[in-house]
């Protein structure tokens, strides 16, 4: 919260207490939507409710949709019949759509009950795709032209429906059967002579959508093509509707924060930190923690069986933590860059050879200048400054293993996302937590191997 | 490159070696900028020239901002004086900026001095913001009002320079001395008496940014009130420019790509990954692997010198690779969600102790779940399943250890970014790889010291 803003409340907690509601009226049309919405966060109850009634008329809905879903439940539950219907008429169908997916059944449907009969079928219709597709982000609220239309006639609809429009600057042009056939954007109308026909200035390479594709797609897209919004078609390519570029920055931003938290072993949520409950931030984070430190058992079961060795050369335990961070951390590097490869859309299942190749280029040289490293640093500070007597054995074996693990950790990561990317899961998941628990293993395994070949116990 | 894009790779290959150039030319027609400059990524020499010349006049320069950088010098070395010229002047000054940035000095040299002189003048200027501020992504070329023009008018104005201008759709309005004082949407324009003045119909609260300000920030703002540009003042609030909500977008893609590698431990880098060369893959990564395998070694120094109480109680040794990884997963879920929370805006410094408080009743609440778990693992699998004959002791030494392992990682995990933004460094770097070699070290000190008093070693 900027101080702007923290000195806003002051004067709303104010006025709020001294009763003096028209400045508050007064106060609230100044405030952009989106910081009124912050600003309501701090309050709750009666309070939350009354000043939520003293919102301008044409700000309510815009603020409504950027509320926190506790309190958007609070309003409604304390909201009149006719408070609702007014709300949910005012918003885009987009932003309806979502309230009702997030709200418990209960409030949704009273929510549905509300709506007018057109308002209704259409959210239905729109509640029916799946989850991360284009569909489950669309609205339908777009400015549709035919070919014969002049450029007088398109400002014409423009002016009579732009207001329940979410965007006006990209007009979509169908044929009767509203197959779509060009777009032409508002620049372009009204850069040309008024008698101009759509069809003569519409372009006709349109770059569509399917409602079933993954937003994740269509948001890179419209980043792609730096576009203000993508057409959404169905299968026979009728225009379904249209999806703005204010949604697709959501969709990266959320994709974003979903892809970093999956890395870091966390279950995803929507929730801003400071918002969660200690309980909902633990159940999001012990499944993973334990699900990892079982599959860290298994290293320690390694260890368990080379006991032998470790009491015959007791120096090696001492490497062991250098040799498995090491080895997680070469393969995380290497998985994370593919996983986001994969995310940009830059890397797919069919370069997995080509990846594979590079990363045994550059594992070998990052193994060698490692063990390298390590073995200078074994002879100048073990040997020399603290006089711990590794051999040149031990030596060998500790680089050996160095080398051997980060070109095993380098390979195992940039294999293991695109692995999960082809049988569908998400790549994320193959980062550095899922990664340095493989890696560890493998590690003591080599170092064990190369332990017993070279050091004869 | 997706099926569309490999079958025009294919036709443009053949009408190429069969020198079929006006059939090239139409084909270029009809193919958006952005898939044109990933097609001729697979070109080079003397084919690419020749393909970016036959290009539809209109197109080049949208196509050349989106080329490769390696590409982009390749043509700058090939054309005539004439054809930078005409590129350069056809291009948005913000596009511009950025090749001249990217380009080897002589080669930039040349673009300004092929420049007119107002195009070099503005170039120049930009050129002078620091990189990551608002001012090094603005752009000049905006539509400008003053109050007393009509709608009527503003549409005049839009059609005369609205060709040149990087978007028409929020015209600003100013005072003569070009102090901001309000916006004016096409879409009120449009749905506006054309006799209407600008001071009646424009929004005088505005939402706009200083030069100086993080392009981060910038990019934030323009999510947060779901803007389509928006305005960059200087101290005296004088107008300078605009940023567009595309290259909003591509700001925020940039920052994620950053911030991952960053917080896997690898030097940020802006080229797609299969575009690297396997020594620049290398360069990024060995100096991260370094540091931290040298971090690393202090940690089997404390091995070292606890090597008495393992080789007394070598069962110990089984249990550290199981303590460490538990310690550094639980540290990075506490600093990534830190680390996103800061990028977002939603944890600031002064949120320091709050999420400490937090993150204490977290870590304890997954401390005693994972102690417990591991407890009854010990007893089941280890004794009873395996006859390792781990005694009481010994477990009550792992599973307290575990307990203040996951304490201490959580608060170091959620401290440290915060830190690390205070005092100016980018928190991403605060992620996993170094939380885990600093909790390696700590959840080893905790075990021998649990050891020594529990053990009497």
């Amino acid at each position: 919260m900027n101080e702007t803003i923290e000195t806003t409340l002051d004067m709303i907690t104010t006025l709020l207490r001294e009763k003096r509601i028209g400045e508050l009226h007064r106060l609230f049309h100044d405030i952009p939507a989106a910081d009124i919405a912050e600003l309501l966060t701090e309050f709750e109850g009666g309070e939350l409710l009354l000043l939520f009634r003293i919102l301008p008329k044409e700000a309510a809905a815009d603020v409504f949709v950027l509320m926190d879903p506790d309190q958007m439940e609070e309003l409604l539950g304390a909201f009149s019949d006719r408070e609702i219907t007014a709300l949910i008429e005012d918003m885009y169908l987009d932003d309806a759509v979502d309230i009702i997916e997030e709200m418990p059944a209960n409030v949704a449907q009273r929510i549905l009950s509300r709506a007018s009969s057109d308002t209704r079928r259409e959210i239905n219709a729109l509640l029916k795709y799946p989850q991360d597709s284009a569909g489950s982000i669309l609205t339908t609220e777009y400015v549709r032209l035919y070919p014969d239309t002049t450029v007088a006639e398109a400002f014409d609809i423009i002016r009579k429906t732009g207001i329940d429009k979410e965007t006006v600057y990209t007009c979509y042009v169908t044929d009767r059967q509203r197959r779509l056939i060009g777009v032409v954007s508002a620049r372009t109308l009204m850069l040309s002579d008024s008698k101009a026909l759509t069809a003569d200035i519409m372009e006709k390479n349109v770059i569509s959508v399917k409602t079933l594709d993954d937003k994740e797609f269509v948001a890179n897209q419209l980043q792609k093509y730096d576009f203000l919004a993508l057409p959404v078609v169905d299968s026979e390519d009728r225009m379904i509707g249209i999806v703005t570029v204010d949604d697709a920055i959501d969709v990266i931003v959320d994709e974003y924060s979903e892809d970093i938290e999956i890395m870091a072993a966390i279950t995803p949520t929507d929730k801003p930190y400071l918002k969660q409950s200690v309980f909902s931030i633990y159940k999001n984070r012990i499944p993973w923690l334990l699900l990892l430190m079982i599959s860290a058992t298994f290293t320690g079961m390694i260890i368990s069986s080379f006991e032998a060795a470790l009491a015959a050369q007791v120096a090696l335990t001492a490497f062991i933590p250098m040799l498995m961070d090491t080895g997680g951390n070469s393969g995380s590097q290497a998985s994370v860059t593919v996983i986001r490869g994969i995310s940009l859309d830059e890397i797919s299942f069919s370069d997995t050879f080509f990846v594979m190749w590079k990363e045994l280029r550059v594992s070998a040289l990052c193994g060698v200048s490692l063990a390298a490293a390590t073995f200078i640093k074994i002879q100048l500070v073990d040997n020399l400054l603290m006089h711990n007597g590794v051999s040149i054995a031990v030596s060998a074996v500790v680089c050996l293993t160095l080398l051997f693990t980060v070109v095993c950790a380098k390979l195992i990561g940039c294999t293991l996302p695109l692995l999960a990317k082809k049988i569908g899961f998400d790549p994320a998941v193959m980062a550095s937590p899922f990664i340095t628990t493989i890696v560890d293993a493998i590690s003591l395994l080599l170092y064990f191997f190369f332990a017993k070949a070279m050091l004869g116990l």
